[in-house]
């Protein structure tokens, strides 16, 4: 059995929301699963540069209208939202509270929030701001309020940041194929290349 | 006249030899031509990070990992030279040097030094190491003794490096096409989907 593709993935990024329409086609093609895993980059950043990393302001502005205009050129919903970056902790640990008895609707809520942030430009950082797509996906109110706390969510969050940094991680969306690593939305077309080739050889 | 597409491009770069190779066949698919504008990225650094800008050590081995991969992908020759990154001045300066008086053959040379250093691993900083190339080419042996201490030649690599601030950059291969900044190898597909959409609109 094909071994998933890894993705970690970061909330805050705009390259989330393009990565997460267009990672799932190409490992479909290649019959592999996608295994979602919601990092807090600035830890990842942290781990690589230490306390003061920051891009020059330039790269800032550039990255978001370089996000804007690759969604608008690959037909991802776009919509720049006010607050970036925010703190999404509490949508990774719902996320991986969720994830303990139900996979497939912690991944139907990352793309849901994604959706959102990224697609409709709604901030997604307090438990209210939460609450409609949660509810939408029949998410019970205890998990919503009890997510940021969870123990055991926590440590799941932790482990994919940790994964992630001993994976190679330095920057998100990131990927993880087969033991290879890819940095990017811009490299799923790579993945999609490099998978066809390991199929020919 | 439709504008050229600005080409600024670091030799020391290993997606300088990939962008070299994927340009071309866009911008003339949409009947532009390419200037090239040979930098100095770390005169681009300098002015974005000042003194103290260092990648982290994993990122840089990502990145020589990763252009390796692109071009296999995309059929673009690559060999990964032992010496990198270079000081390539010379290189730069020659380039400046021939372009006043024959823009086509300094581009054949700035083509020609890529392929040597980044499509078969040969270091290319020395004039010793640039010759064969340069001499292949016709440019004569004044022209390649000189060219370090070309005032000309400084000037015109400078004020490249300042238009590239200008219009945004702070990395390599950068492009702008008709003002609209675009950066990386990885953007040249980009920059065939964006003039598409602007014909069609």
């Amino acid at each position: 059995m094909a071994q998933p593709i890894e993705f970690y993935v970061e909330f805050s990024s705009p390259f989330a929301q393009i990565a997460a329409h267009l990672i799932e086609p190409v490992a479909a093609k290649h019959g592999r699963a996608v295994r979602w895993r919601p990092i807090w980059l600035a830890f990842v950043f942290k781990a690589r540069y230490g306390a003061g990393f920051a891009q020059a302001p330039v790269k800032v502005d550039y990255i978001l209208r370089d996000a804007q205009r690759f969604a608008a050129l690959y037909g991802v919903p776009f919509k720049k939202p006010e607050v970036f970056p925010i703190d999404a902790r509490i949508a990774r640990r719902l996320f991986y509270r969720i994830e303990r008895s139900d996979p497939a609707k912690a991944v139907a809520f990352v793309k849901a929030v994604l959706q959102a942030y990224w697609g409709e430009g709604r901030e997604m950082r307090s438990v209210e701001q939460l609450a409609p797509i949660a509810r939408a996906l029949g998410i019970s109110e205890t998990d919503m309020l009890t997510a940021e706390s969870d123990e055991a969510a926590k440590a799941a969050e932790r482990r994919s940041c940790e994964d992630a940094i001993a994976a190679g991680c330095f920057g998100a969306p990131f990927f993880v194929v087969d033991g290879e690593p890819f940095w990017g939305a811009d490299r799923i077309d790579h993945i999609d290349r490099w998978l066809a080739g390991r199929q020919a050889a």
